[in-house]
């Protein structure tokens, strides 16, 4: 037993009152949100998302890596959504640590260094207005006019927009 | 205006109603999951998930990428999340296509051809197999023991697991 057949318990009553309303893979409100992986946020409740609205794409930080940009284009060419918003969040564990500092830490226990950036953000609002113009600048994506970018306040739940 | 104002409009209701419970990055639950980005599937009413129990990691099919190995690495070593539950689903957009298909089009319309990668997903269950075993051969992620895969089927909210 781990905490995955409480979850996998938790389904079983989910599914006993589950309707489907047999909605196809296109988001029904044709956008994708670029969320952190925080377990402090549910994107669903604090963006009142219904289900088939939205496209959620969440990794550590929320920040615009070449797995996002695959995900947006998918998200865009095959399945309609045309904007996209993005949101980092207070008291990210990205900001406690540096990609030298970590990677080497890793390699120090493993013997292995991880062969990509760890993604640490050093500003917030920096890495959020970065976030945007690396989609709103990456070439193979159809739809770039609405890109917007947000902080998430973990202590109040609000978004506030970062211009 | 753009669908994205009325997310915000939804999330000053939210946070007007909000409660932060003071919680911190540490996932309760101290489990990760990984699913897909399909609007189709909320993952909080799913799983039963509450504020603060788990980090949610979505991309383009749930696939498992250097992206999610990288938020896996966080998840596990500076948030202390032991185990991990990889989530595809029925349905998935990512059944539709071929890589080569897929760039192919991308850089006849747009002189680009993405650099990375598309993900395509030829069988589901093999997949989920191959995911977990992603994950559970990643040399730098300190906890592989408990490493699940599961196939949500969009039409029962039901989750199968792949052994």
């Amino acid at each position: 037993m781990n905490v995955i057949d409480d979850l996998l318990e938790n389904n079983r009553g989910y599914a006993a009152a589950y309707v489907s309303h047999g909605l196809s893979a296109r988001p029904t409100l044709r956008v994708a949100v670029v969320v952190c992986m925080d377990a402090r946020i549910d994107v669903h409740a604090a963006l009142g998302l219904q289900q088939g609205d939205a496209h959620v794409i969440r990794n550590a930080g929320g920040v615009v890596t070449d797995d996002v940009l695959r995900s947006l284009l998918i998200s865009q060419r095959l399945l309609g959504t045309r904007e996209a918003m993005l949101v980092h969040h207070t008291g990210c564990g990205l900001l406690d640590f540096t990609d030298d500092e970590l990677a080497d830490a890793v390699e120090r226990d493993t013997g292995v260094r991880p062969p990509f950036p760890l993604g640490a953000i050093r500003d917030l609002d920096e890495d959020v207005q970065r976030s945007v113009r690396a989609v709103a600048t990456c070439p193979f994506l159809p739809h770039r006019e609405v890109v917007r970018g947000f902080v998430y306040d973990v202590a109040t739940g609000r978004l506030r927009e970062i211009g």
